[in-house]
């Protein structure tokens, strides 16, 4: 069983609207040592796999389901193979 | 510049219904060899401070405004010091 963290981000070019209003809402709690904030999702996948074939199902199941590539990128660590 | 990454996740005791339907529609693509999913939400904090003070500043961002310690829980990474 390998472990997999996908990171799903938006592009750099694209504006992240979450992450202004997060920087705001902590200027305003006082804490103006915060210059930005970006957010992004992460996936931990539990794939039963080798090492070899994880990677395909990765790419896989990013591209059909969980990353839309008109505005976000991914990567990916494989955290710990169990 | 301290760059930090705050991960966001359910604690272990909270059902995740959107981990569940992801699975559910990566086993509908043909994966089955995806056992499980958890999702999580991720921020990327960039602040101007020392690493001794850092680490209040993302304690009290997280406790004040990122968290919700009902249903979640948090860590982070000191990614880069700039």
């Amino acid at each position: 069983m390998i472990n997999v963290r996908i990171f799903v981000t938006y592009k750099e070019s694209v504006f992240d609207p979450q992450g202004e209003t997060i920087t705001e809402a902590i200027h305003s709690l006082g804490h103006d040592e915060v210059k930005q904030v970006h957010v992004g999702k992460f996936f931990d996948v539990q794939v039963d796999s080798s090492n070899k074939t994880v990677e395909k199902t990765i790419a896989e199941i990013s591209e059909q389901l969980l990353v839309n590539f008109n505005l976000e990128t991914y990567r990916y660590e494989i955290m710990e193979e169990a």
